[in-house]
C-alpha cells in the first residue's frame, strides 16, 4: 500500500475520523511509520487526534506522541486523564521519552500519572531521571541499556543479554561494568559474535571509551558525540558508575535545533515558524524584533530632527545616511555571527580572548580602510564636494571599526554572563549600529562643514 | 595519561617535531583520538604534519586525514607522491572516505593513486563510487557492509558474517538479500543473538526497511534518516539491488554544514570562518557581501541626490529615511529566512505555493497595518506636521508589504531554478529593500508635500 502525506489524503483521514470508519483508518495507520502519523496529527484537531491515538496500540501511540511538537503534545495531554496517559503512553516509552513527557505535565498531574504506572521499576526510573536538570546528560539519557559484568564469558553474557534485551529497542553496544557497577568499557556485538563463547568479556572489551558525567551540559555531549562520531555515549556518575546512555538521534535533533535557534535570532524571528503555522503564530514570532527596529528608527528620526538646521544647510549629508546605516548594520551582523558561530560550534578554541580581539580589530581596520578608500574614490570622481567626500569616508571608516568591535564584544560579554550570545545578532546589532552610525556621521559631517 | 589540546601543548608538539623526538611524540599520539590529532594538525605546517603522519600507523594516519578540513587536506596531498598517498592513506580507508579523498586529487594524480592501490577490490570500489555524483546517496555511501542471503540459517549467517566482518568497522545491521542481490530487509544483531542458530534468516528479518536510491539527493537522505532516526540506511539501484550504506555520522555533518551555510548567508558571510583562520581568510569571507551593501548605499545616495531639491524644501523627509530602510530590511530578512528554513527543513510541505503566498500576504498586511498605526500615532503626538505623518505611515505600510513579498517570492523563485534560496537572505534582501523603500518613501513624500 502506498500512502503519500498530501492535503487530499489528510482530508480523507479526517473524513474517516468523522464517520468513525476505524477499519479504513487502521488500514492506513498500520502502513505508516510513527513519524509519518505525527506529521498528519499536526493537521488534526485535538479530538480527531484522540480518536487516532485510541485506534493505535500502545507502542505505536507512544511513538507518535514522542514525535509530535512539544507544544502540541502539551496541549493534547491537558485533555487526558492521568490513568490514560500512564497506560496508553508512558508505559510503552523508553525512560528518557517518558521522563520528558512527564516533565511537561503540571506538577499535580505528574504525581497522579507516576502513581498510575504499573511497572514500579519504570516509575522509579522516571523519578530518577526527573532529578537531573533538563539540559544535562542526566536529563537526556535513557536508563534502558544492556550491561554485563566483566568477569562473565561470552556464553554467560549472551544469556544475560537475552534477559535484558527485552526492554531495549536497539543494542548498539554492550556496556561492561565491574562488581561495583563502574563502567569499564564497551563491547561491540560484532566481537561477541566473532569470538569463541568461552572467551572472557574482560579480554574483549574496549576500555578506551568516551563517556560523560550526568551533569555534563547537553552542548558538551553533542560536541563529543559529533566529534568522535559516536552512535551512543554512556553516562556515568561522579564515581564512574554507569547510569544511562544517550543515542545519536537525540544529538542530531539538538544540533539542528541549536543551529535553527541561532538562524532565527540573526533573522529576527523569535521561535520556530513552521509551514503549518497559523497567521497569529507567525506574527508572534516576527513582531518583537520589528518593534525594536521601529524604536531604533524613531530614535534615528529624533537624532536627525535635532540636526534639522545642519541638514537644511548641507542637504548633501542626507544622501549617505542609508549607506552609513547599511554598512554599519552589515559589518555588525557579520562580526556578531562569527562570534556566535565560533561559540556554538563548540570547537575547543585555542585562541585567547585578547588574540581574538586583536584579530577582529585587524580585520576591521583592513575592512574600514578598503571601504573608506572605495567610497572616497567614488565621491572624488562623481562630485566636487570635498567636504562631503571627506565626511563620508572618515565616517564610514569609524562606523565599520565600531560596528565590528560591538559585534564582537557584545556576544562575548553575553556569553560570559551565560546569556545566549545569539541575542546580540540580527536586528539588535543592526539597530544599534544604525543609531551609532548616524551619530558618528552627523558629528563628523558637521565638523567638516564647519557647523559644529 | 592526560593530554589537553591547549596552546602550550601544541607548542610542545611542535618542539618535539623540530627536535625529531619520535619517542615522546608517539607517547602523546598513542593516547590521542584521530579527531584530536586532526585538531592539532590545524596548527601545524605541512612539513610538521607530514612528520606526524609518518609516525602514525596507516589506520590512524588515514583516520586523521579524513578528519581534517577539506582545504587543508587538499593542500597537504599536493606535496605527496601517489604511491605514498595510496599505501599510507587510501588502503586503510573505508571506500566512501577513500573515494572522497581520491576525488579531491587532480585527475592525473587520481589515476596514479588508483593504480598504486594493491587491493584491486578496493580500487574497483573506489572507481565505482567515483561514478556517482558527489551529492547523491551513491556519492556518499560506503560499499563496506555485511549482507547475507535470506535462505541461510543463523548458524550459516554467523559464518558468513565473520568472513565479511573483517573489513567493516561497526556492524549496526545485517542486510538481507535474495539470490539476485535485491535488498529484502534488515536484521539486527540482537535478533541474531537471541534466536536459535537453526532459525532461517527469512523468518527473522524486518522487511519494512527504509532505503534510498543511489541517485537520491543528499538532502533527501538526511531528511529520511533524521525523520526516522536511522543509524544507517541502505542504498539500492533502480532495480533494488543493494549497493552500499550510509551511516548517521555523514548525516550529522551534513545537517550541521547545511545549517551553517544558511546561517552564514543570512549573516552576509561567504564560507566558513573558523577560530584559527588567518586574517585574509576572514576578509575574503566578509568583503563580498559588504561590497554589495556599499553599492546599494551608493545607489541610495544617487536616488537621494536626484531628490536634492525636495529634501532641501522638506528636510523633515530625511528624518525617517533610517526607519524606512531598517524596517524594509528587517521584514525582508524575516520573510526570506522563513522561506529558506521551510525549504531546508525538508518537512514535506502540504501547503501549496498559492496558500503560502496568501498567508504571507495576510501576515504582511497585519504587520504593515500595525506598524503604520504605531508610527502614525507617534508622529501624530510628537509633531504637528501632518503631511510628514501621512507620508511616513503610508510609506511604511507599502514598504513592509513589498519587503515581505520580495522576501518570500525571491527565494522561492531561486529554489525553483535550483539556485540556493539562501542567496536571497541577508545583505542581498536588505540592500534591495533599502533602495526600494527609499524610492517608495520619496515618491509618497513628494506626493503629500505637493512636490510631484
Amino acid at each position: 500500500m502506498q500512502f503519500e502525506i498530501t492535503k487530499e489524503n489528510i482530508e480523507l483521514i479526517r473524513d474517516f475520523v468523522k464517520s468513525k470508519n476505524s477499519a479504513e483508518l487502521l488500514k492506513i495507520l498500520d502502513f505508516l511509520h510513527p513519524a509519518d502519523i505525527a506529521e498528519i496529527m499536526d493537521d488534526l484537531s485535538v479530538n480527531e487526534a484522540k480518536f487516532i491515538y485510541l485506534l493505535l496500540d500502545g507502542e505505536k501511540a507512544s511513538d507518535v506522541l514522542v514525535e509530535i511538537p512539544d507544544n502540541d503534545r502539551r496541549r493534547f495531554l491537558k485533555v487526558l486523564q492521568p490513568d490514560f496517559i500512564a497506560s496508553k503512553f508512558i508505559e510503552h516509552m523508553d525512560s528518557d521519552d517518558a521522563a520528558d513527557v512527564v516533565a511537561e505535565l503540571d506538577e499535580e498531574v505528574q504525581k497522579e500519572v507516576l502513581n498510575e504506572i504499573e511497572d514500579l521499576g519504570q516509575a522509579g526510573d522516571i523519578v530518577d531521571l526527573l532529578e537531573y536538570e533538563e539540559d544535562t546528560a542526566g536529563g537526556i539519557m535513557a536508563k534502558e541499556l544492556v550491561s554485563v559484568n566483566e568477569n562473565l564469558t561470552i556464553a554467560a553474557c549472551l544469556k544475560e543479554i537475552s534477559s535484558q534485551a527485552e526492554e531495549v529497542d536497539e543494542i548498539y553496544y554492550i556496556y561492561v561494568i565491574d562488581d561495583t557497577e563502574k563502567l569499564k568499557g564497551i563491547l561491540s556485538l560484532k566481537k561477541l559474535i566473532l569470538n569463541p563463547t568461552s572467551t572472557k568479556i574482560s579480554k574483549l572489551y574496549n576500555a578506551d571509551v568516551k563517556m560523560v558525567n550526568t551533569d555534563a551540559r547537553q552542548e558538551e555531549v553533542a560536541e563529543i558525540m559529533d566529534k568522535y562520531d559516536l552512535v551512543t555515549i554512556p553516562v556515568v556518575d561522579d564515581i564512574g558508575r554507569l547510569k544511562g546512555r544517550i543515542t545519536f538521534d537525540d544529538v542530531i535533533d539538538f544540533v539542528r535545533e541549536e543551529a535553527e535557534k541561532d538562524y532565527q535570532m540573526v533573522s529576527g524571528i523569535t521561535g520556530d515558524v513552521e509551514p503549518g503555522d497559523k497567521i497569529w503564530e507567525v506574527l508572534r514570532a516576527r513582531l518583537p524584533w520589528l518593534l525594536i527596529g521601529l524604536l531604533g528608527g524613531i530614535l534615528g528620526a529624533v537624532v536627525l530632527s535635532n540636526n534639522e538646521e545642519s541638514l537644511k544647510t548641507v542637504t548633501e549629508l542626507a544622501f549617505f545616511i542609508p549607506l552609513i546605516a547599511a554598512m554599519g548594520g552589515n559589518v555588525g551582523v557579520q562580526s556578531s555571527s562569527i562570534v556566535v558561530q565560533s561559540i556554538a560550534s563548540g570547537v575547543k578554541d585555542i585562541e585567547t580572548t585578547s588574540r581574538k580581539l586583536i584579530k577582529e580589530v585587524s580585520v576591521a581596520l583592513f575592512t574600514a580602510t578598503i571601504f573608506a578608500i572605495l567610497i572616497f574614490t567614488y565621491n572624488f570622481f562623481s562630485q566636487g564636494n570635498m567636504n562631503l567626500t571627506y565626511s563620508v569616508s572618515l565616517s564610514l571608516f569609524i562606523v565599520i571599526l565600531f560596528a565590528s568591535l560591538f559585534g564582537t564584544v557584545i556576544p562575548m560579554i553575553l556569553n560570559r554572563f551565560k546569556i545566549d550570545p545569539a541575542l546580540a545578532t540580527g536586528p539588535f546589532i543592526t539597530t544599534m549600529n544604525d543609531i551609532l552610525g548616524l551619530l558618528i556621521y552627523l558629528v563628523i559631517g558637521k565638523m567638516f562643514f564647519g557647523l559644529l
